[in-house]
């Protein structure tokens, strides 16, 4: 269900089977704290140099410790270090939280013997509540234990250490050929939803060995970030949690400097995170299908991914994909939501190879197409404003009972 | 279930047994036009003198053809008669549904010998689907042969007439005292959400037998709506035909001028819509909780608006109280993703007369009271940001597994 949502590689591309410890000098693993019982639950992801990060935080006014605290290692520029827990998001948490995240970073700095700042710190789970520090301080120790004994390498632990309601750990990694020679790329990520603040988050992991300038790696990451992670929705809102971080470590020995290697370099980079979003969206709480929308012939970039998040936002189409009810008037009403005026008379909407609506005028469609086109695991939708040249996409999916029930009953 | 959100009636207001028919010189009733079968499914409203009428719409930009023509009716400023339909939302219906909205007013202008502007017409129903205008046709003229024979006054059938998958038909009216006299309100409204493009739309229709002039009524029912109306989510966003119509015909000779009158006026106007906007919401598709949140302690009444719409329209929030889950980590979310910034340790979150999170620490609190507390059909947030002296509220419904089942298989 999931893997079947990647697209092909770009020219210059080429998928490995691998993740986050594709890219050469990079480690990740895992360990048992114990604050989700039975399962990998804290990971540490280490580079054998320190790396230039940069990295993306939630846009909610509620921040969580730890996305407080990395900020500060984004901002300083060097990151050897990033450990991760699950179970407990330390957000919202008293002034103790503050302390608690400081003191993993610490500890993990000690262990290491690296700077503070070199580590940083995600967390994931529910909300308002202290952190287990006992838990956490075992967890940490094995880390450390692990880490010294036999430099060990299990990032697909690692993956899955860091999910909470999700169905399946979304990795990727992926070669990428340049006129300077050749740079890999690998990626560990979670979701499940946009917001959920008592218990989950979008967390997003990026490693290269490639050499990148701290400037220029901000200017990528932030293209690649907005045509990717910030085009899925499963509930609309960002989490208090929500952290993706990048790290080039340039063992590679590939200097990203000149601009036909710039250019290939965000392609793939936009091109995986484009991947690894779709996943997320795709394995949303209870979702059954992916649903894309992509907006064309806006007057604006900016409009055409605003109207496009409206679409897959939107509980009317959401529910409707579920019923696999090819239902084109709950698209255009969500479209008429934001963004720029247009005019209804223009507007054709498609879905897979099918019109629906034909610029302002309903379109007979034969009904067991339309079925057939729904049960698909993506649905598209392609609105077409007839207004200008501008084309952009979003994706999110469908709302389903299974939605509502664990979003009803999580917490008890 | 939906009676028991009405709230106490104000100082100089008494809540009447009756609707649109309550103020002098008004009469409504229903015809079987047999577009949505089984069920009177037309309605006329009727005032025995041209009223002024005052009138607020969708901001969706896509607008349905009914939409569009009483747009004008509202801003030539008088109004003798309303024609509603369920069944059929003529919105996004090609150039015809513009005809056939003209034709409608028409028809019902003739008969009535009413200049065809006197006359508002409203639709709500499926979209992308032609009226089908021989079942309208013979509506009508079922509506029109009534009207001429014996008078006809059935509010109660009206206000059936206009549902959808409403639950319960929402009439109110009340009789307020002026220092002038005494002058009466009535009220009708559909819901069952703010966005069901194919399905549901608001539409409220508000008499008084008040006389005011045009000016004056359009800015008492503008801030009535923002403070009630303005103030609901079902689904997050506006429909295609959302409409709201006042209509003050004079009958009592009781001028509304003195700043007296005008402010008790505004005051019991403005208490109606907000009962109506509650039953709207208390009967969401699915529900079985109101949701209220009062944000208080805000820096502006906008901010406070905001963030109280942000907790009620947030699927996590809805969710958690299906659940009966006092998950105030996800209304603190919800806060944090629009409006302005704020200090977290400053917010105090209750939860009716409970305190969940106190200027920024989470409170031990009692499950079993909690989930007594949740076990009420309207549940109460209230947000103390700790910044100013505004408070403004906004009212939700829970989403439940039944409003996924209504909205995945409705078309079809």
């Amino acid at each position: 269900m999931i893997n079947d949502v990647i697209e092909p590689v770009l020219p210059h591309m080429t998928w490995l089977e691998g993740t986050l410890n594709t890219p050469a000098g990079f480690k990740a693993f895992a360990a048992e704290a114990d604050i989700v019982p039975g399962r990998p639950d804290m990971a540490l992801i280490w580079s054998v140099k320190p790396a230039v990060v940069s990295g993306l935080f939630t846009t909610n006014q509620v921040q969580a410790w730890p996305v407080l605290l990395t900020r500060k290692t984004v901002h300083h520029g060097l990151c050897q270090a990033i450990v991760v827990n699950a179970g407990n998001a330390n957000a919202a948490s008293g002034p103790q939280g503050e302390k608690d995240a400081a003191w993993i970073q610490e500890k993990i700095a000690r262990g290491l013997s690296v700077p503070p700042l070199f580590v940083a710190v995600a967390s994931t789970g529910v909300i308002g509540v202290s952190l287990p520090m006992d838990k956490v301080s075992v967890g940490i120790d094995k880390l450390l234990a692990d880490w010294k004994r036999h430099s060990p390498d299990d990032a697909k632990g690692a993956s899955e250490a860091i999910l909470t309601t999700d169905q399946v750990p979304k990795v990727l990694a992926a070669e990428i050929d340049l006129p300077e020679g050749r740079v890999r790329l690998g990626i560990m990520a979670k979701g499940s939803g946009m917001i959920h603040p008592n218990m989950a988050t979008m967390l997003a992991f990026v490693t290269t060995d490639a050499d990148l300038e701290k400037p220029l790696q901000d200017t990528l990451l932030r293209h690649a970030v907005d045509r990717s992670f910030h085009r899925i929705s499963v509930d609309g809102d960002p989490s208090t949690n929500d952290t993706v971080l990048m790290l080039a470590n340039g063992v590679s020995h590939v200097r990203i400097e000149t601009p036909e290697a710039v250019s290939r370099f965000q392609s793939a980079l936009t091109h995986l995170l484009r991947q690894a979003a779709r996943m997320i969206a795709a394995d949303g709480e209870g979702a059954t299908h992916l649903i894309s929308c992509r907006v064309q012939g806006a007057a604006s970039g900016k409009d055409a991914a605003e109207k496009a998040r409206a679409v897959v936002r939107s509980n009317l189409v959401k529910a409707a994909v579920y019923g696999q009810d090819p239902n084109w008037g709950r698209v255009l009403a969500a479209i008429g939501t934001v963004g720029e005026p247009f005019s209804v008379d223009q507007v054709t909407i498609t879905m897979g190879p099918m019109v629906l609506f034909q610029r302002g005028i309903p379109i007979d469609f034969d009904e067991d197409k339309a079925s057939e086109v729904m049960s698909r695991h993506e649905v598209v939708f392609i609105v077409d404003l007839g207004q200008g040249s501008c084309v952009e996409e979003a994706w999110g999916c469908d709302l389903t009972e299974r939605y509502v029930e664990i979003n009803a009953h999580y917490r008890t």
